[in-house]
């Protein structure tokens, strides 16, 4: 049940190649970073670097931080502080991975050695704690308070919606509109705050710092919409993480939601055992998927998706044309129509 | 079994009502920072105020807070700087105090309504990250480097202070040494935050903030050991806390540190067995503590307590004669004194 989305041939390549091509413009940036990153996560306490290593070699695309990194070459900026500020970005989103993943005992059972599986929930928590307290003290090398406030602001906004998820899942009342709250403030605020901080370390003027917020901000949104499609649409193995997880935890994400507004009374009552009574049983996922199917819900999602794609694409357009604002562009095809 | 300590008359009532004291000399700051703190915790999501308030108003004595006030006070500081920078102190450790509430599914047995028992593990993790970000959204707001870089960096301490008491947890062979490191990461630095920051809004010399952050430093120190000491010795009502839970839960600390050092291999036998096995028994904490009071433990950390409670007080020597300079000596008896 792969997602598969029409596009132009062309833009589907340069959409697969996106990510290679925007590290690639960077590279020498990315290594530099993660230089900092290992260097900057060691500690007397052993425990600390293995924990932190497991989640940040185990590693992901890196995505945040090279954002941050693009917008500064997009802004023209030839200094340094942009890496110490990547490198923060990327700590603050391995914290929040690291406390995401913190469950309650009811919920031991998920599959996959997630970091609190292998090192227990303690540990999970108090080295996410280390590494945003290593965050700021990145920040407060780097010196300037513009930065302190824009990511002080976007961690307490990430934490206020790691909370607000908290509190509508097992909800099957849910709405569109809080879904949309949860997603920008705990998804969207760091990919917004990481191509912001671009033109800050540039000192650009207020329209491109703020266009920058934008393709972030919007980016972010599409890319956490698309995750949730791939809850319920990829291929186990790619997605590197069990499908169906978001029903198992009664997660209200939008391929959900709209299946629950466009569905039958008897399908509502199947979703608010499965979601609010957490009752949740063999057999139940393919007949999510189903219904999930019936009401076309992915393709809607993957079209809401592509509607903040748009505004972040608009963003740009402040910016003369360049590689690296090209594959800023293409990076946005490839959040809304990878497969993994 | 609760600890005397013998102390000269007069001394031992001004140990009695030196809080009461140190809090009544700061009191209107200590209602503006109160009030600070309830409107700096509001979230448009319920379960924030909630969880925090429980938390918060449940209370406790704000020690930290207003060592920070009485430190300004003590240097001649007029402004309102220290307001907020106290109630983000108050935050840290609440933030703390969540996260070090988030247990394994193995722990969930433990007494008491600790806030994660009430709200679940997630709940507890999130809405201390909640606090902390806040914390620095506070200090961002203050808008000093100083400050910043001093509570980043007693942030960072903390954090690594906690991951290396999880890896002495269920190690019976963890070392004096290596308890008091874990004690001045995980306390003593944010007490020493707390002080020094009041010299650094004052904008006093060096020597000062160097003398508030000894104070603070050896006050932390001194105040955790007979925490510490309390776990075994207290009088259940008084302490708030379950008499005992540092045994169940294998935690290193002095008391049974020294009963280890000095004990035979019989009763080394028993502490590995409760300790590093986790083999936790009925009529394990008596026996735990028939060997403690053998050794006479708890009176020799006190004597270990006290050493720092020296230190701490020849530090404020620099401070010429005042009425919050004698609450913050006599802080120092109440500290090392106290039987709750």
């Amino acid at each position: 049940m792969a997602t598969i989305i029409p596009l132009e041939q062309s833009r589907r390549k340069s959409a697969d190649r996106a990510l290679e091509v925007l590290t690639g413009l960077v590279a020498d940036d990315v290594r530099a970073v993660n230089q900092l990153i290992i260097r900057r996560m060691e500690s007397r306490v052993p425990l600390i670097p293995q924990l932190a290593g497991h989640i940040i070699a185990a590693g992901g695309k890196r995505l945040r931080p090279i954002l941050t990194l693009a917008a500064s070459k997009l802004c023209g900026y030839d200094g340094q502080r942009h890496l110490k500020l990547a490198a923060c970005v990327e700590f603050i989103h391995t914290a929040t991975l690291l406390h995401d993943d913190v469950v309650d005992a009811s919920d031991l059972r998920r599959g996959g050695p997630s970091a609190n599986a292998l090192f227990g929930n303690e540990a999970s928590v108090l080295v996410g704690d280390f590494l945003f307290s290593r965050a700021f003290e990145l920040m407060v090398e780097d010196g300037s308070i513009d930065v302190l406030r824009i990511l002080s602001n976007a961690s307490a906004v990430i934490a206020e919606g790691e909370v607000l998820q908290l509190s509508t899942a097992h909800n099957s009342a849910t709405s569109e509109q809080a879904y949309l709250e949860v997603v920008r403030a705990k998804t969207a605020e760091l990919f917004a705050a990481a191509c912001r901080i671009g033109a800050v370390v540039a000192g650009r003027p207020q329209a491109e710092e703020e266009a920058l917020r934008t393709y972030g901000l919007n980016l972010g949104i599409a890319f956490q919409i698309v995750d949730d499609v791939l809850d319920y649409a990829a291929v186990q193995e790619r997605l590197g993480k069990t499908v169906g997880d978001d029903l198992r935890e009664g997660k209200m994400t939008l391929p959900v939601i709209l299946a629950i507004h466009r569905g039958n009374e008897a399908e509502r009552s199947f979703w608010r055992r499965v979601l609010d009574e957490a009752d949740y049983r063999d057999g139940d996922l393919p007949h999510a998927q189903d219904l999930i199917r019936r009401y076309n819900t992915l393709r809607d999602a993957i079209d809401r998706a592509r509607h903040y794609g748009a505004i972040a694409r608009d963003a740009l357009g402040l910016f003369p044309d360049s590689p690296v604002r090209q594959a800023l562009l293409d990076i946005i095809d490839f959040t809304v129509e990878r497969e993994f």
